[in-house]
């Protein structure tokens, strides 16, 4: 099951008890941090998000709101004596910042972190059950979307069919893979004749902070879930062009126009301390809106 | 009036709804911050400490627990639009940290943040009302503490005995300030006929992180008010040698023997989620001893 829980929907200062962009994602026993702004360790500890379960780190861009969070949580890794390896995908400069700060504490993390820089859009990981992909948005400096595909599910065995065929049971795994039966007599029956396709891998794409920006609609195109930022209500379509953000009428035509199932909003501005303008906006273009509230889990 | 804000009262990993080490001590309408672990912007908004009051901040030394949120807080202050000079103290590695975050992330400070690096025991401030020293303490790197002083109130008038000798009520400013009056025909009034001492100035002082280590308590003598931490209660002695901290035993030997009117002890270790024991331990030694409670104002 692929799972996103908020754990900061914030922008830059944090404010209403709101904090800075943070997210879980997880996925079969697995849970991947995404963003880890200032106070994460803590939301963490407040949510009952295992941290030992996290593996791999993606951090989208290099304004602090985005990973000041990161360094406090690697160290309380190295405290805590983790052992597994961890894998940090994030903008090359980041590495430079984080060695500068364990040099000057003179600290040795326990564990092996293993820093991936991004500098283009690439596959970023590929296991057996899912892959993680990143794409660029249009932001102030170098910026980071990331998404998050598991893999299409085994075809499904049509169990009648197959004893119909004289197919031996032994046999019906291989079905599920997507292989022909070859009988003695040199016939074949095929695949599809037994088996139905299985069902599709979910997708969940975060987009990172940037102003509205079509080029990212091929890589989210269909996804089941999004989260978009809109820093901004509406009227505010102005200055959040110049701050290279977002607002909620814009956030629900990106979903609209790459027919995505359903949109998550966050990173609202510490200009607002009620949100429900921002879903109602929103909800104007893309009915399928909800608040991405923090402590909340969606499943994808 | 001389006061501190407890903000963070917890070693490196945060527990328990207790933060890493931060502090705000007041007088006469300034605030100065006294280390800033990750999310302290956070508690000051909690507690409504005046971010804009803070003029200097000073950082005892370079582990994580004890800046991490530093560069949040001056994130913070420059999408605030602060505008007076800001005035930070720390060991010297600490600017390259911040110039090297501001750059990645292509962010000038609209503020004047002025750098001094510590080095060495030394007058850091130097006021009329007030002064503030830093001192060494024992710890695994290079590390910190400092003195907050009061300065001497004036000298207090005797108006009867001024009046007695004949001294224009003109002249009583001068008098506080310790001059002598020279009467016409030559004669002197000895300024302490007709004054007396002043208050003395208060002093609060604040130990860092530090081992069990005689040397700082010339730097505390007296002090109204020390705040020394005690990361391990009595029994785990050994480690908290072994890592350069003090039990609670420990911390009052060092009040006792410096002869300070009051100790506030904190920095517990996550280990610990009840500190009861701490404050009983540490009275057996020192009797004035108080829990630094996170939000509680102690004045000096």
């Amino acid at each position: 099951m692929l799972a996103v829980t908020i754990l900061g929907n914030n922008s830059a200062v944090p404010a209403f008890n709101r904090h800075p962009t943070s997210q879980v994602v997880t996925t079969d026993g697995t849970s991947f941090l995404v963003d880890c702004g200032e106070g994460t360790q803590t939301q963490m500890m407040q949510y009952k998000i295992r941290r030992s379960k996290i593996s791999h780190i993606f951090i989208s861009h290099l304004h602090g709101d985005h990973y000041f969070g990161l360094i406090g949580l690697l160290n309380s890794f190295g405290l805590l004596n983790r052992i597994p390896d961890l894998h940090l995908f994030a903008p090359a400069p980041l590495k430079e910042i984080i060695d500068l700060q364990l040099k000057v504490a003179n600290n040795e993390l326990p564990f092996n972190l293993q820093f991936h820089p991004i500098t283009e859009e690439r596959l970023l990981v590929d296991e057996e059950k899912y892959s993680i992909r990143c794409f660029r948005t249009n932001h102030q400096i170098e910026c980071y979307g990331f998404s998050f595909a598991e893999k299409k599910k085994p075809r499904r065995l049509l169990p009648e069919k197959a004893k119909e065929y004289g197919i031996p049971s032994l046999f019906f795994e291989k079905l599920t893979m997507g292989e022909d039966y070859a009988r003695k007599d040199g016939s074949i029956v095929k695949n599809e004749w037994v088996t139905e396709e299985g069902a599709k891998g979910k997708v969940y794409a975060f987009c990172a902070d940037t102003k509205y920006y079509e080029p990212i609609i091929p890589h989210i195109k269909n996804a089941d879930l999004i989260y978009h930022e809109t820093t901004y209500l509406n009227n505010l379509a102005e200055r959040a062009a110049l701050r290279f953000h977002s607002t909620s009428g814009q956030a629900a035509l990106i979903a609209q126009k790459a027919e995505v199932k359903k949109l998550l909003i966050g990173h609202f501005s510490s200009k607002y301390e009620k949100l429900d303008e921002f879903e109602k906006e929103a909800r104007e273009v893309f009915a399928n809106t909800e608040l991405a509230l923090e402590g909340v889990t969606y499943r994808v």
